[in-house]
């Protein structure tokens, strides 16, 4: 689906590789395959076992990092990062990784999740004389191992230091000694670990090995603390075991449809629920069309088990980019349409099922509906892959307040009315998580949050997720 | 499919807009959405009744218009072109709209096609005194009109200098007072009319009109010369009629999805080609996929007809551009792979069948079914929608030598054996043939030119055409 | 003096180099030393015998040409050119060289001066079948050479072309195996010939052959035709001599202070007008100041001789661009001042000199008056190292019409009342005309054009001088 | 003098501002004044007095910050900062000012300076448990008041923090209640007060001030801390005074010659420092020539003195930027001269005195003298406005070790030889110090350091200067 439509922000996504002779090149590639879980910055930083030497900046990894700036990157080790954010003049601190320099050696983090206890730690450490430099939950990370972590080494402190985190978080971390990747207990965000030459990689989605010539070894575990250096890759469990509750909406909506998760392909996870869609709400229609990108495999299994035919009855501009001249608004009145168009010659005088992954707010769907009836559809079927959000996320989706879900709101009818379609269906809980053979959080769907109650003080720093 | 990995070239687009207050914003618009016929430069003309102005660059439309030079743009009617060139450093020239002023008033003219007695018709004006600027076919029209057109009125001049042309055109044309447009007598070219509140638009594909919310009136016919000024539009046709020859590859490949050509959807002409495709060469795989983009209807349309599930077997990158630093040899060699990747998840184990739109080379079917074999797919079954192309294109196709056609030199076993596929099948010219209602030019298949034999002149400027 | 400041525009500037390996590059460091004489567009087109390759655009010669681009353009010869145009969005079409492609060899041609009769040659070509696809005045002489040059050479038929042209210009011209020069039979524009290795250089001014390194020969003379080619060089006169009338702003203001113009350098030059302004006009002051740029040698010759010292009293930014911010109005009336500002701790309490190279409108001279006392001086006394401009100009300087020259409709009281000066003065006709060796054309002083009376056609193609 | 050419790098400049409605803008402009002082980063941070706002980035003024991104900062208060440093990609990090966010308030910090003990501090500091995120000295700072800082008040704590540095600093602070300003007890580093409108402003000169129309109240005192709130301005000195000892090298070549520093103008100086030149080394020349910008003063100095002719002998090339295409190496040697040229019709002939701001490698004026050679001068004597300098700077300029600095391992005959001139002359230190009204260190001269016995881990973190 469109970004620029939803209410559903992006999430951020890492990247490591230890040991390969042109580590940087590597992240480059991976933040590139990455790019859909972050287009507001870019960062890499690359050791040659000396220094660490970074390189970050706003915009889409092509945008920041040019082949010159690359040729000063070189090393064997990297860690890089892309990063959704609020943007804005202030954007900039915030872009990691993070670089930590001291007189024993330097130290870059980047994180992608969000703590929920990152205001209370703040305040603590602010007391024992730290000083932040920026909103990043990183940087949390970095002091707590400084003043609190414990043990003879740099891992031993670096896992106190993971225990006293709340929320979800995935790690991936550099010195010039060693890479190191932690997950949280619960697995809320994906991490991946492959091998790649002589050498390893880690990476918060599959499609990055595809593209770098990598080879998936594994998922990371929940609670898992991987020293990569040296001497080989080593696992720790640094946390109990917990139930695992990945993001179910990295296999709706965020991961991209070649990654895998946990043994399962997103785009096939993604055609499974709209064949259990097909099934909890089959529709008498002429054709059944997705809003692309990220719906339509759920509208080829919708198609596939209802026989009804699978068309391209919305068309994604390719072109559109942060030059694009807006129209104005008399202009856009007068129909001007961007980004997104119906397809006339596959609608018009049909009855229209469109199948989307997932509805936070409806204007989405709304507006689409619209587009479908202006384009001669005679009946537009709304049905949407997931179930109704009706709570707030606080484990890194940039959420939307529980006044702004419109499910939390309306019920089904209402919300049909509001989008204007001729009928509204949601996959329920139940037969979406049949699908999937990991544990998954359902928090936004049923309020059930896996790591418990959590603090109002969450809602002060929420611009801090990363 | 992807434009850097094939042979066949985008065609060029025009677009006009006549009494509109923002002729040059919707021009903008329209050529946008006419991206994917050129990329490599883009211009505008607009006119306010008095005098015209001119933008025009190398790169997208995006790149070429800010905001700024679009406020310059003043007037009420205006065209654009978008082209694909062979670029270098003599690529400015030929970027069109071309303007020629004069005394009695200024001349704007852009063009999609591709004349084949350019080469002639040159000799013959340079001898006449004539003085060239651009290696574009559209200064030889304006020459001709200037110096060979015969009648009292612009329009009578430029008629009979249209009928001095062989080859392939869509000509769109704008003085202070009129916007003129023509199509060659075998209406090799799409063009397509609308009306767009009191005015008028033309446009080199419907697709257009749905962005800037026009209404389709017509296809221009084969040979007229339509003028459109201040009295309203009216058609004449010029030159005798001849069977209709519409270039074939245009429903095939060139083509926006969303676009009609004669009255049928293109996706839904594709979708057809894909079912032909399969009644002609029924296989016994478990997932179809398609090269994306424009090969995903026809493998819809396979998929549809044999049972056999659809799916998101290969993966286009977005985000690549013309900043992305591309790998080096050795990292090339290690198996970074950029812009199409192959699904694991959904290959691997699998028999699959790869439906493409055409070929060309045969080098991009190798190296797609080379990546699906790395991803695991256990049998490659290559399908192409279209017949095998032996035949070069005079008419505006960047169009290879007879010996860089694959299909000119093998037969389908020797192809099949070069590509690495497990089976190998073109949809027959006849069974083609069949999805389409109107009158195709079939000459890359067949052999058979409509104009009749091509000069040999023709070689000596295919890098005209436009 | 400051560009934004002031009515006299500066003028263009061309450079040719025959046989030199690397004949682009020595053409884009000239060109670069020519910057000042146009900064709106810039071209280089090169061949290597067996084509023409061009590259032009709008900017700084910095901006249009990248290192990538350069690697293009290889060959031994080439022509360049900078402009001073007027801009917006017509821009582009006129920067030059214009490029002329031929069945019988391509033909380059950049220009430098303004033809006085352009309009009605534009409108008999027309007549004749020509068509215009510039404003340029180089397009004028193509399309002449093409009909109406006779002779059985190029250069001949050049020449013919070249006696129909009245008005200024210098020439150079490129074809795939020649290099030609020419310069109008007054010779209102330098035009200087110099050797580089074992080939030849052209440029309007010498700064460009100490920049490359070359040697500076002779000036092109009034009404010569230098033919450059494999077999040397050969000048011819190819017009009556007439009595030389150089441009005398290229003295005053136009060309730079490291150049040399007919043997005499141009900082010597303005020195000796500052030492004649002294005698002329000796003050009772404390420190003396010119204006930068221009302005400074004339007023360290006026200290010289006045024995008042010289002192930096005005000072101008060095990083002002096009990025620029611009203040504010509220801002700037508060005064924020960019670009030039005076000196507090030179000129507070002080009776200050401040020379100026020549005064157009008076704005000018008004502002930085004022400038100067708000920084503390006690007396400003205004002195211009020329005359007082009444008349315009025809010959290719952006010439005000003659409303808007503040000193054709005030005496020099008036005048001094109106920039604000305690006292002011202008160098006299005679005085200056004293210090110079070579005739030269002072019709903006005198209303004494050398080429006789200005048809009125002339001001129909103001805009098309270069 | 041309940056490329010598060893001396510029320092860094600060600038604050309090109370003006557009605090941003203003801060635009003063730090476009303060340029010269470095190029390579520039940053802003502006409150309105409830959070603080930071834009930075590597490059000009003019590249940082876009009029977007300015309208992005609004608020009544601000500092900014431009920094000379040593570039590549670790150099974001360090470009200021820094900002530190903390549930406190916010505050920010931009430094000229550089710490002597930056080394001991840091390594203090981070066995308390600090965590540093640049080099920059500010950074110190931050932490040193954080943890080290005793009093109530903010202020105090800064002012604690201050007395445990040793080196040279000017510091600007903001918070969003206050703007604070802090001098080393030595005064090395400039720092003027000045108000605008209702509010205040702070800058390394006054050039800035008079940028913006701000007046001059008074320089900063050596040891004062300056606190500006809604209450005004209080000063107080928070260090026992020394014997004041600014740096002799702001007048002698880093600060603008329309600047005036403890009252003296910088043009003035260089004229002063000319003229006592001329008395200690009168040559019999036939012309005087300064090297452009800094050394031009001093020769105009020279030559009132000595009564031989100023005349721009050398010309500096206004066009070059980072866009420039530098000369392969055999064009270089054939004699491509970029950025600085002799002009010949000045020298050529001529017994030339070459004045010189300083000489710290010798190789700049060997080029120069080179240069003037081969444009036909036929003595070229070289005089420096300044001494010999012997020995290391530790106070932020981009010292040479001494290993480079020519006259550390030369006498002056020795270097005449090796500069190629006919004769040498350095002003000497008892000449130079009769110019100057104010204290001076002379460290580089004369190797007495006012600080004292410099510790040799200053060397470990040279890179640290701001």
């Amino acid at each position: 689906m469109l970004t620029e439509l939803r209410g559903l922000n992006e999430e951020c996504g890492v990247f490591g590789v230890w040991n390969h002779p042109r580590a940087a090149q590597i992240t480059y590639y991976a933040l590139h395959s990455l790019q859909h879980r972050g287009q507001e910055g870019a960062g890499i930083v690359v050791t040659d076992g000396e220094t660490l030497r970074i390189r970050k900046g706003q915009g889409l990894v092509t945008d920041v990092f040019s082949a010159e700036c690359m040729e000063k990157l070189q090393g064997s080790h990297a860690i890089g990062h892309v990063r959704y954010s609020i943007g804005g003049v202030n954007g900039f601190e915030n872009v990691q990784p993070l670089l930590f320099r001291s007189q024993n050696g330097d130290l870059a983090i980047a994180h992608n999740g969000s703590l929920t206890n990152a205001y209370d730690l703040r305040v603590v450490l602010e007391e024992e004389g730290s000083i932040f430099q920026t909103a990043a939950d990183a940087e949390i990370l970095a002091h707590l191992a400084k003043r609190r972590g414990t043990g003879d080494s740099f891992a031993d402190r670096m896992m106190t230091a993971l225990r006293q985190l709340e929320g979800s978080y995935a790690f991936v971390i550099l010195t010039e000694d060693a890479l190191y990747v932690a997950l949280d207990p619960y697995g809320l965000k994906p991490l991946a670990l492959g091998s790649l030459g002589e050498g390893y990689v880690v990476a918060s989605e599959t499609c990055a090995f595809d593209l770098i010539g990598a080879k998936y070894l594994r998922d990371v575990k929940p609670g898992e603390f991987i020293t990569i250096d040296a001497r080989g890759v080593r696992g720790q469990i640094f946390s109990e075991p917990r139930r695992q509750a990945l993001c179910s909406m990295e296999y709706i909506y965020f991961s991209r449809p070649d990654s895998n998760l946990w043994g399962m392909n997103v785009h096939t996870a993604r055609k499974k629920l709209g064949k259990a869609l097909a099934r909890e709400y089959p529709i008498d229609a002429d054709v059944v069309t997705g809003v692309p990108d990220s719906s339509l495999s759920a509208a080829i299994g919708y198609a596939e088990v209802t026989g009804i035919p699978y068309e391209l009855g919305l068309i994604k501009s390719r072109y559109i980019g942060r030059t694009f001249i807006e129209p104005s608004q008399s202009l856009r009145e007068q129909g001007v349409k961007l980004k997104l168009s119906a397809v006339r010659g596959v609608v018009e005088g049909k009855r229209v099922v469109m199948v989307d992954d997932s509805c936070v707010r409806g204007t989405t769907s709304r507006r689409i509906t619209s587009l479908l009836r202006e384009a001669g559809a005679t009946e537009v079927h709304v049905l949407i892959a997931s179930p109704t959000i009706q709570h707030p996320c606080y484990y890194g989706m940039d959420t939307l307040s529980t006044d702004e879900l419109v499910a939390a709101h309306h019920d089904v009818e209402e919300m049909r009315v509001l989008i204007g379609a001729d009928s509204l269906g949601f996959l329920s809980v139940e037969k979406m998580a049949e699908v999937f053979d990991c544990g998954l959080c359902l928090a936004c769907f049923t309020g059930e949050y896996p790591t418990g109650e959590v603090e109002a003080s969450v809602r002060c720093l929420q611009a801090s997720g990363s």
